[in-house]
């Protein structure tokens, strides 16, 4: 594994950049990058598609409306107000080319698409900066204020947000989209939303399918654990989803999602399962973190966890480092606008990834001992206590 | 399996959709409409990507520049003239919104996309049409002419056509390109070159790189026999492959598409020869097909076959009947501009498939019996013969 991948890119290496050409050693990565499900597909959906492989890789897929009603029927949608996409980067950068003329509002640090894209296509962009010292919480009364300052024609909020996690309710979000109306367009970008368990009801979906500028975005690789497939979809009132859906290409989903798309709706109840596990892990992995003295980790609904160094660490030597000595692949926050390399944002993963993650952690900020025998292993949070009353 | 499917797409309904939810009939479907190369992945290529399926699934792919950079070294390709897509069809797309700006020419019938994108964004879309007379063979003079009459700013050529497999010479495409130097863009589509055979070196992409005004399409599904990826690249000089590559969205490529075109350079031979069994493939098929009274069969260098059926011949009907009571599924090309009912596009399979399609064939278009003995079966083409001597 080439420690100058990291340095190189802009955004972070893939999995497959980074394991590309390795020994042994890197097939046992633990990846604290890539926000994935762990819980989901289940053993028995992979088995299912590892059946089907030649014939979902040699055929063609369907066209995009094919899928989408099967996508609509499991979720309750109606097929008008849905545009499905090759990942919820292509809805962004077709909103982008198709909806945003001259400015565009978002609260940063973000989700770089929305900075970046309509930057690249010479757009304003209008970056409203959240206060670490409010926990990264988006005021939506400032927020209000600063468009209407910057008189921005389109505004953006994440929810949760990426990369901290935080999360406004769903009366907050409706008031914002109430402000709003004169808006060209407002986007919800709700790409971890399934993650969040903050009230039973999270999503602004329904409310985007009537409203006239409203376009709610949801990703499909996230919650399905599946970011090598490519799908997402967008929902709107049946005039805007139908401008995006009749510019996108044709057949630009491919056959695994397809496949995945019809599989859904015998699996539900396994995903709902795999959405409260992660829950779970959420919890937990915020207690041990936050024991760790120095570290802050901020509150999140999302399935990853934002957290500050102490003062003086540096993101970069402890990400390589990491990689390096433990197998553990982390992300510092460096090139994300409105951060800095002295976060990072960890994706919520199963106990014994996070136990390793401890272990490297205490080892090279604390300089406590890399192995700890494996029977003491399950003390993760006692370990950190231990080392935060020493 | 429903009837009612390939009665009520424009399209051609996809392989999932005729089996899904279907007994095991179906599951033995032989499919003579996608284009694939039943060659090439093989099968230890695929095993390979079995193994690895979970983590290809559950992590992002690299962005399109690290994957473009490997396809191009594997190709000897310079990587700033190369933009890949998410099949050609993303690539035909952004063309269209970023290159064409009011008018297009094209010779018909031809790939359904090259007439349907421009029209659908409001662009003259010039047809010039094919002559059968001729073998839908396509005359330069004649298309240069009518380009010039109609004042088109951007012309394309499919070589090989589809659905004919009909080839335009490499010197006579660079004469084509020499001619038309005034105009916005030509463009070559050349997503079936790689099986064509009739000279040693066909594709015009190397020209492409160092004209002004030139694209060349290229296919990565159908020549690897990976419809289900979608992935596909053009070849232009770095302003303009440049131009689309900075409109085109960011990790539009799944992480399938970047595994294979990682596997590619260590099974090159695997590939050529898989180009020789459908080159053979074709031959022998054209023969058979050729010897049935009635058929009429085009000179392709496609991996599919233009036939004619007698006349009075219903394409609707024969493909109906061949799906119920032969597992065998065709295109008729009645949803083609410049074609009809009349014709059916075979895709180029291996001998016993070929068979299979002939049994169907010979029972409905003859009233032979669609049950030969199996002893018999190999004389797919003596059966034929006395079929027209009888």
């Amino acid at each position: 594994m080439s420690l100058e991948l990291l340095r190189t890119d802009a955004h972070s290496p893939s999995y497959f950049a980074l394991t590309r050409g390795s020994g042994d050693r890197d097939a046992d990565l633990v990846d604290f990058c890539i926000p994935c499900n762990p819980y989901f597909p289940t053993p028995e959906i992979f088995a299912r598609l590892r059946g089907s492989l030649e014939n979902i890789l040699k055929y063609y897929p369907s066209d995009s409306d094919t899928i989408t009603r099967e996508l609509c029927t499991t979720f309750g949608l109606h097929p008008q107000t849905v545009a499905m996409g090759n990942g919820s980067t292509e809805l962004i950068t077709w909103i982008d080319h198709l909806l945003v003329r001259d400015s565009l509002a978002v609260p940063i640090p973000t989700f770089g698409r929305w900075t970046d894209q309509p930057l690249e296509t010479g757009k304003r962009v209008h970056m409203f900066p959240l206060q670490e010292s409010r926990n990264f919480h988006l005021d939506v009364e400032a927020y209000v204020r600063y468009i209407r300052e910057r008189q921005s024609r389109v505004a953006v909020i994440c929810n949760p947000n990426n990369p901290d996690g935080g999360y406004l309710p769903r009366r907050e979000v409706i008031a914002m989209l109430d402000r709003l109306t004169d808006l060209d367009l407002v986007v919800v970008d709700e790409s971890f939303i399934d993650f969040a368990d903050a009230e039973p009801y999270t999503s602004v979906a329904d409310e985007a399918a009537i409203r006239p500028n409203v376009i709610v975005l949801k990703s499909l690789g996230k919650n399905f654990g599946l970011h090598g497939v490519r799908f997402g979809y967008l929902v709107a009132n049946p005039a805007l989803a139908g401008k995006i859906k009749a510019a996108l290409p044709k057949w630009n989903l491919n056959s695994f999602a397809e496949i995945v798309v019809f599989l859904l709706k015998d699996h539900q109840e396994e995903y709902r399962h795999s959405l409260q596990l992660a829950a779970r892990d959420r919890r937990l992995m915020y207690e041990w973190l936050a024991a760790l003295p120095g570290l802050t980790v901020f509150p999140s609904q999302g399935n990853f966890l934002l957290v500050k160094l102490p003062d003086g660490t540096d993101g970069v030597w402890l990400r390589d480092r990491l990689i390096a000595d433990y197998g553990v692949y982390i992300r510092e926050c460096g090139n994300k606008l409105g951060s800095s390399g002295q976060f990072l944002r960890l994706v919520v993963r199963p106990q014994p990834d996070v136990e390793r993650l401890l272990d490297g952690l205490c080892a090279l900020l604390y300089g406590a001992s890399p192995t700890w025998p494996a029977a003491t292993r399950q003390v993760g949070p006692r370990h950190a206590r231990s080392l935060r009353s020493a």
